[in-house]
């Protein structure tokens, strides 16, 4: 069993302090939408930005333990918030991971890996939402 | 409707780089449990943390449309990650929420505006979740 612990403090209007032990402490703001001012983390993005950062660390777990070498990788998190009868709610969250190997053989090793299926499978933050992930893996050889 | 968008690319080992617009820049990293490097934010520490800011928020969110003056307000947001039958999942998250207002007519206003279900109906990040969210909120007046 695993404790994951954070801390928020009050600092003024619509803005927090955000820590976790040793972490750099982090200002977390209401969005702008709501009243929050430009420019810091909302609770949203920090949201979205949880499911697509498990689920790409999930990837680099498999790689490592595939033996897969990664050459770049980036990837993307969007999450949708609407209305719905029972009040605001995450109706979907697309994550897209773009993966770039060294070769032919890699990228052939990384299909018949079946990845996309144990990252669903396996990154604990997107497996615990009430609402629709849908995240697509691209493993490309470099060009 | 409502997009939240992030960004996160690829730095090394288990290292990431996470963005949202201008916001500032984001170093998250796999939790040492799982073989990455220390006091970094972890994926599962960002999830646990917008539970609770998203909370926090929408606590403010309601203390300045019922005009409910907060002298000091402290939080923190645990989540247990355990083995389950599916896999590692969120088994519960604990939010605690502590708020200090002036005086007993304050306190006694936050009672009856029944704070906690309001939270917990229209938080839209601990509505998404697939695992149970415990939500204790003291509303004090100063001592």
């Amino acid at each position: 069993m695993h404790d994951f612990r954070t801390e928020i403090v009050w600092r003024e209007g619509l803005e927090f302090n955000l820590s976790a032990g040793e972490n750099p402490m982090l200002t977390v703001a209401t969005p702008p939408e709501f009243g929050g001012p430009e420019n810091a983390w909302s609770p949203e993005e920090l949201f979205v930005g949880s499911v697509g950062s498990c689920l790409l660390s999930t990837f680099f777990y498999f790689a490592r333990r595939f033996e897969l070498a990664v050459q770049s990788c980036t990837s993307s998190a969007a999450g949708k918030l609407e209305k719905t009868a029972a009040g605001l709610r995450f109706t979907g969250i697309d994550v897209s991971i773009e993966v770039v190997v060294s070769d032919k053989e890699a990228a052939e090793k990384a299909d018949s890996l079946r990845l996309k299926d144990k990252l669903e499978k396996y990154c604990p933050v997107s497996a615990s939402l009430d609402c629709p992930v849908r995240l697509e893996l691209a493993v490309k050889e470099r060009a």
